[in-house]
């Protein structure tokens, strides 16, 4: 990996605001992190893209594909019917070694099953997960399944902690990252049926450093490096977050209107208000990732401007550059029993 | 119900700030709210809180109870030992009549086991839920489950459905509560196999007004009334959601420190804040409802103080003087279908 130039094959006709903000953002990050890229999509509505921004210093080719699979399909009826979506080339360009990343912000279920189906997942992995790096005051914490298997086993748990763990390590530079089970009490014992099976599977498990049962309000406040579930829970822990944060967003800047001084003070303080709103945009963490693919994907929120996918390129970057996918190998093969297969 | 004067037994030794901010509350909301008191825990404890303040117009009385279970005991095990607890004699105070509803700020599992074995279930409703009213803009969402059944079966969400829609009506004016299946997706088949299963048993019953799975956003968003899920999943979505509003409100609050014109925005702009905090401050909601108990029971949280038990004061009393109770109990004989047991 050392020596060759990173290339990330980005999806361009994926996402609410594709082609025109996702090639963008493409260029805008393959110039920032001096990556080489492969935009992947029609060949004329990409051109007509570049055609508009500065992009002479970029390294890229364009990759045809001349379908588009919608965010309201089923992602794996849109695969069967669709050979030839972007998606699923810039999946195979990954698969083909051309591209060591991938960079999506269409449809997470058809982004999921494309790689799956295309790239494979790592030996020794049974079902990959879908990473959220949350916002935090200090540390983030890293949510995985965030809501790739609606149903999970106990097991699977364990895979998910030992990938979070050496992302965490490796990205984010955090040693011996604390893993925690998501659930709604501290103490052992605590929660369902399922989280009580994988609480001890996860206290045994050597290659991770367990702390034991976090609550929701954990995820957000520093305590807990790797937070792992199943990925219905961590769906629905994600969306509640996101979509309270918008309703006190609103709440705020309706308070904001009321009075004369209430209008100066946003005014004001309209600097730090977009600070604090851009510490918790999903589009400054540039996605999430899919763990447990044969190859590095970052799948960007749909309503991606050319800032998250920016941002998606560092992430796809920094992942191939720490060989995340490497460690992972290496640590299934040097004692993670697979649960499900060989 | 109508004429007799309505009077709330308040379990005044628990809670985090108990008994001084329990008592100011449960005499303030009982002078607000023009209701009668039953204050249960130790005499010399309660009286010497009633001589710092002002409660001569307030109809009450103290009722003994020598002991108290502590936030961190384990529900079931302390109930066993303190039989003289202060949340049981409070149950008690319901079930002999003497009280029409209870409040208790202390743990939320040993009220809720204090008020099964003590005041017990409502005829045909298998397991009580906690229901919670979370903020919102515009129209507030009932969510129930929100801990009490960690493990479900699909049926038990058709009657948290119903007893939340008689709630919302009855209490919120909701004409027909919209109830939603809280889910990781809109679409009919989307989740894992328990949502599977309860989609349809909730789409067929015909007592409530069902529209389909809902997203963790929309519980803040206005798009559903009623918001039905296990006690699990709606623990975490709770949870995540005041962990992130608690860290999204200290990033602003450190964002407005960092220059002069942020510090004079907050200044200015401070009532607004608070405004804003308290919209979705849990005090302000009065605690969760435990539903399916014969007798009113709001559980506030442990951090309470006097204003949330004096709106947990105004819960109990807009529960009693609806008779929801009682309008469960009649949906319950006129045509839903005990699941578990007879």
């Amino acid at each position: 990996m050392g020596n060759q130039p990173i290339r990330i094959a980005v999806d361009a006709m994926g996402g609410d605001h594709a082609p025109r903000e996702i090639v963008r953002g493409a260029i805008l990050g393959a110039r920032q992190h001096k990556v080489g890229l492969q935009l992947v999509g029609r060949p004329e509505a990409i051109e007509e893209e570049l055609a508009r921004i500065d992009h002479k210093d970029v390294d890229y080719q364009i990759v045809p594909a001349s379908e588009v699979i919608e965010m309201d399909e089923h992602p794996a009826q849109a695969l069967r019917k669709k050979k030839d979506a972007s998606v699923v080339v810039a999946a195979k360009c990954v698969k083909k070694g051309e591209s060591q990343g991938l960079v999506a912000a269409g449809s997470t279920g058809a982004a999921m099953a494309a790689a799956l189906f295309n790239i494979g997942r790592i030996d020794g992995i049974d079902r990959p997960a879908i990473g959220v790096v949350l916002p935090s005051i200090s540390k983030s914490c890293l949510l995985l399944d965030a809501g790739a298997n609606a149903d999970c086993t106990p097991e699977m748990l364990t895979q998910f902690a030992l990938m979070g763990s050496i992302y965490m390590q490796n990205v984010y530079g955090v040693q011996r990252p604390r893993v925690g089970l998501l659930n709604i009490g501290e103490e052992e014992g605590k929660g369902n049926l399922f989280v009580n099976e994988a609480f001890p599977l996860l206290r045994d498990y050597k290659p991770i450093h367990f702390i034991g049962n976090v609550e929701g309000k954990d995820l957000f406040n520093g305590g807990v490096d790797v937070a792992v579930c199943d990925g219905f829970t961590g769906n629905v822990a994600l969306k509640s977050a996101e979509g309270v944060m918008k309703m006190f967003g609103n709440i705020i800047k309706m308070e904001l209107k009321r009075t004369w001084q209430a209008k100066l003070s946003y005014l004001l303080g309209k600097s730090a208000f977009d600070n604090a709103k851009n510490r918790v945009d999903p589009e400054e963490f540039g996605g999430a990732l899919l763990l447990g693919i044969d190859g590095v994907c970052v799948i960007s929120h749909g309503g991606s401007h050319a800032r998250g996918i920016q941002n998606a390129v560092r992430v796809a970057k920094g992942a191939i550059e720490r060989d995340v996918l490497g460690k992972i190998s290496q640590n299934i093969r040097e004692g993670c029993v697979s649960h499900e297969s060989a």
